[in-house]
């Protein structure tokens, strides 16, 4: 058979092993799932929708773009400071999308909601004419009134980010063919970061347990650290130089024209998926231990201060960022 | 402004207003919502998705495309016996959707929750460069371990369903200008039914207390009919002739060329958005009278028995179905 025989099919033969073991979802054989209480425990749930050609490239292979969609809300949880615990998918299917892109699909779910630690508990899937078109609701748990909340930041609170900054960026400049490195090698690695994020929910429990804000850094550092401002009602200011960088980003600063606008465009580019969370400086040793026994780096880049917005600097002076965070439309 | 700046402006304009009242959603200023555990309570969520052309037409008004969409989930809802708790939304934006569509879209949200009794606990809303597309994940309750299953229905149990069957199907055929009826009115109402089902919230303590099975008839009686029978390991028998039917519905019947393919159509049309349910012989009246007092009308089409599939019968002959339901590609 070349083509699914009907959406019954597909979730019978393709969706319903991700279900397995998981009796909230009764096999996908039903029109809802059912959460049973936890006594002493909120459910969080988050829901971030992608959309080819704006979330992900035309050329991306199914199981990546499955795997994405699946890590960009692992990230909002484990922002959260909440354990993955199961999910809901949507799919809309362009026609060209038959057996064994959505075999490659389910492939894709398969292996990262294993590696994480969820299962599927229902969904949708339908026909589209447009783009192939996904969305994703995930359920998480914290301990009772646990979430780690945008607002939560007090002026004093230290800011840091996990993992690198800009990687996603450069990787969507590289796999577009806008900027070509000397290294193919670099050029994969980047392209990789962005088409494979990588969730800290290594750091859900520390976030728990030692932040007093967190977000996920999807929109770029400069938006969603403005969120954590308004949100808490104080102020960041964020020092560019103290961005954490990988190789590959700081090789590409390196050779910039401008380092100071190249450094707002890491900062601004968005697709990082790491966290940026607001600390009393108190407890930031105990988080910088658990991080570092989760094998996540954390990077201070700033203090909360009274007033409101953020203000970055670089080489010690004040510079302006026009465009906080890039904005999908 | 004629268009949305950008993303937070439109869900801190459009959709924060919705969130008002619910502290689960932190006013949609965080990544996620945190649920608090109801001991005693199951937490009942489904997930829908709609796409322009597919499960609505083009020029149907964003208003009633939202409220359609919060119906159909809700129509899953009622069908497992659970009362309405709150929903995600996520929504791809066309180009062409400026802030008076987004804006109506709201406003067809504001009516539908505040009638049946939800609020919007979070979501995701993006850019498009397809069609109009949007899913939405329901959250409803029931006590502990009663969510009215597909799986359950029992050998000798009568087949009720509720409301009349047909009118979505026609309403589409009306609104396309592929049957043109007589009556303007009749074209009206019935395309009335397509663009709006009325989801049957009202039924749902009924089915939790009644019933041993349901569904919701979403992809057409004898297609949902049949889920309910493989999920519960019997046969259905279903009498056609016994299929509730709109005045308009039974005009239409009376001047079909075929009276009985005329009834298979309807009862594969889909878009009905009513509740097929299986009722042991001796719950049926307290079934009916709890229905008659939420003002909801069942019918009785047929019976459970051993077995498996579907059986469909008209002027006391077995027909046979091709097509069991629409199925949406």
């Amino acid at each position: 058979m070349s083509g699914p025989s009907d959406e019954f099919e597909w979730i019978a033969r393709g969706l319903a092993p991700l279900a397995e073991g998981a009796p909230e979802a009764f096999g996908l054989l039903d029109d809802a799932a059912a959460i049973p209480s936890r006594p002493g425990f909120d459910l969080i749930v988050s829901k971030d929708a992608m959309v080819e050609g704006v979330h992900f490239l035309k050329e991306d292979s199914p199981d990546l773009v499955a795997r994405k969609l699946l890590r960009v809300n692992l990230s909002d949880l484990a922002a959260k400071g909440a354990d993955p615990y199961g999910y809901f998918l949507a799919v809309a299917w362009p026609d060209k999308f038959g057996w064994p892109e959505r075999e490659a699909f389910a492939h894709g779910l398969a292996e990262d909601q294993a590696r994480f630690g969820l299962k599927l508990f229902g969904g949708d899937t339908v026909a589209t004419p447009g783009p192939l078109t996904c969305s994703l609701t995930i359920l998480g748990w914290t301990p009772a009134g646990r979430m780690v909340r945008r607002a939560g930041a007090r002026a004093g609170d230290v800011i840091f980010v996990s993992g690198t900054i800009g990687d996603g960026y450069l990787g969507l400049l590289c796999a577009k063919g806008l900027w070509v490195t000397n290294s193919y090698i670099e050029a994969d690695w980047l392209a990789d970061r962005y088409r494979l994020p990588q969730p800290r929910s290594g750091l859900a429990g520390a976030l728990r347990d030692h932040a007093n804000a967190a977000a996920d850094v999807s929109d770029g550092l400069i938006a969603d650290a403005a969120k954590v401002a308004s949100a808490s009602g104080v102020g960041l200011e964020i020092d560019l130089d103290r961005l954490p960088l990988s190789e590959a980003a700081a090789a590409w600063l390196a050779r910039a024209a401008s380092p100071v606008e190249a450094r707002i465009e890491l900062a601004t580019g968005g697709d990082d998926y790491e966290i940026v969370c607001a600390v009393a400086p108190e407890n930031a040793p105990a988080l910088l231990a658990a991080a570092e026994r989760a094998g996540i780096a954390l990077s201070p880049i700033g203090t909360a201060t009274a007033g409101s917005g953020v203000r970055v600097f670089t080489d010690g002076l004040e510079v302006e960022v026009a465009q906080a965070g890039y904005v999908h439309r």
